[in-house]
């Protein structure tokens, strides 16, 4: 603390993310990374980008990523002015809740969620409400049917992996016509259907994505809206008042050759959605009680073990999966789905564990 | 406009940064980009990066860019707890704005300034006052004797190009030990002295600093602040509610790169300065009265020829500079310094103009 700060900074909970360990071959299954390298076109790009000499990077980036959300928008079905593009989902997210989500009424969240969501709005001084998620972890939209400012929670939702049908995100989407609702899809491509169905008919409704789980890219930094083009708009005003340039030019021309590959994207989260099958099965085996996952994590608890501290054995063999010491949720641990090898290796250290 | 719009949405003036012509070969002297490619250390570090398959782009980046905050705390002779980290400048001073700006009393800049500062003002709800620059566009420090809640300006300023010696400097932190004070130095490595060397002395002092100009960096959007830890915390505080990964993987690698690469800075700096000194010549044999410059644009003004006009003209040749259509500057181009090709060939396009 300090007398030079604004007011805020004393009110803030910075959001803490998963641990990048420095180890040469951790295990690494607590931040939700792809387990495959991105596409080779995304290579590719890159490397066109870079040419001989790099010459390009002395000159500031598209500010307005003209061909990334073309690429993005062909790729969608939908129109170029439906899309907002950041730096990452998380800057996309903050975005929303400045631009979007502060109003008189409190908005709404599950009480299990995406634990950036509280960081955000008291960064930017929302007020919130949380609803409780049922006893299986699942979303009642029902219980949304409440005077709110917004409502956002991510489908599937994390760190629970549970997806709801879009016939229910509709029924949410069309009964809430007076405030936004935030879909946020960062998993979405591991099973659940995705909302964008819904934009031309939703003028409330944004739908959030991201290149860093399905599209291998989480170490490039992109991240997309999709709405009505006055909320884009919106999102556009905030960011144009915040940084013109949030995207690098190797950013622009890694996921805009990410969003042209298509068919790496389907062959690579089939072979994530095999692994969460084969490692659901293994974990259950041992005893672990897994929550049904649409996403590439699942979330398991043992019956006979405290989390945490299968956590901290695990990480002794430099295996990382994260524990949220939060209500309700202290008991379970977040996995993401890892190649096969990583999730044998996994298995055979819980094995030696919980046996 | 649209009813889910927060309020604040309507209240905004987004920055309009210069533009970027889709042209094959513009002479492109608008945005105060380098005119040569960054070291080839910057390649060859990004290509390290990348490797055979682009394997790493699928990790998240280190969220708080260790290697790079210690290349750029040695290149300093600073302490790494001494910098923070953005996606450039203009990122790092919206943080600013929001984490150690925001306080009871108006924060002041200069009436001519870098144009983004009020529109951060807006976004953060900061009031501010400006202060009139001298007839000859200099800074005079004793005006900025006055109860604020902060103070800002770029040393050398921008458009101006005018620089501030650091006794002045040292005379304005000394005087304000009650808030505050942010100098932006994006330019400060053509020709003015770095405010760096007082932060140890005065905890109020934060100085800003970009790869976009001096490091021919513009397109990886990388920039710092340097200052007293408890300013750096703030940042950090603010930064980690916000987005905890805004630099990509290439992002980190190339700037770290960058930073170790002194010999490159400095004659590439020199051939920079020598091209402006040429080119403050030839600019005031056809009779431009030209604002002497520490920076890598100069600002000039014709007293017969109307400074919108031969922007326009010089358009047409694909030639672009930037005007600024706001009260004591509309006058004036700001002309950013290319390689002495480039500046011929404005120079003959001038001469066609005003002649």
């Amino acid at each position: 603390m300090s007398r030079y700060w604004s007011d805020i900074v004393n009110r803030l909970v910075p959001y803490v993310p998963g641990e990048q360990p420095a180890l040469a071959k951790p295990v690494k299954l607590n931040t939700n990374e792809n387990p495959y390298a991105p596409s080779p076109r995304v290579l590719e790009a890159i490397r066109h980008e870079l040419g001989e000499t790099g010459e390009s990077l002395r000159r500031y980036p598209d500010p307005v990523a003209k061909r990334l959300r073309a690429a993005v928008a062909a790729h969608h079905g939908i129109r170029a002015e439906q899309v907002f593009v950041g730096n990452g989902s998380d800057e996309v997210l903050a975005h929303a809740f400045h631009a979007l989500l502060k109003h008189d009424e409190p908005i709404l969240f599950p009480d299990i969620t995406y634990s950036f969501y509280p960081t955000y709005a008291r960064l930017y001084e929302v007020e919130y409400r949380t609803v409780p998620l049922t006893e299986q972890f699942t979303i009642r939209v029902d219980d949304y049917r409440q005077p709110n400012g917004g409502v956002i929670f991510p489908n599937p939702n994390a760190p629970t992996g549970h997806a709801l049908p879009l016939a229910e995100i509709e029924r949410l989407v069309a009964a809430n016509t007076e405030s936004v609702v935030v879909i946020d899809e960062a998993y979405v491509d591991f099973g659940a259907e995705s909302a964008i169905a819904l934009i031309d008919r939703y003028p409330n409704l944004l739908v959030v994505h991201t290149t860093s789980k399905s599209r291998s890219l989480a170490g490039m930094r992109v991240g997309f809206a999709f709405g009505h083009p006055d909320l884009i708009d919106a999102l556009n005003r905030v960011k144009d008042s915040f940084n013109s340039y949030p995207l690098d030019r190797l950013a622009q021309a890694a996921a805009t050759a990410a969003y042209e590959d298509g068919e790496w994207l389907k062959t690579t989260s089939a072979r994530v959605i095999a692994s969460r099958e084969r490692l659901t099965a293994a974990l259950t085996a041992l005893g672990f009680d897994v929550v049904p996952s649409a996403a590439n994590f699942v979330f398991a608890t043992h019956p006979a073990h405290d989390a945490a501290a299968i956590a901290a054995k695990l990480r002794e063999k430099e295996i990382f999966v994260r524990h949220f010491n939060a209500p309700r949720v202290n008991q379970h641990l977040r996995i993401s789905i890892g190649t096969d090898l990583e999730c044998d290796t996994l298995i055979d250290a819980l094995k030696a564990i919980v046996a």
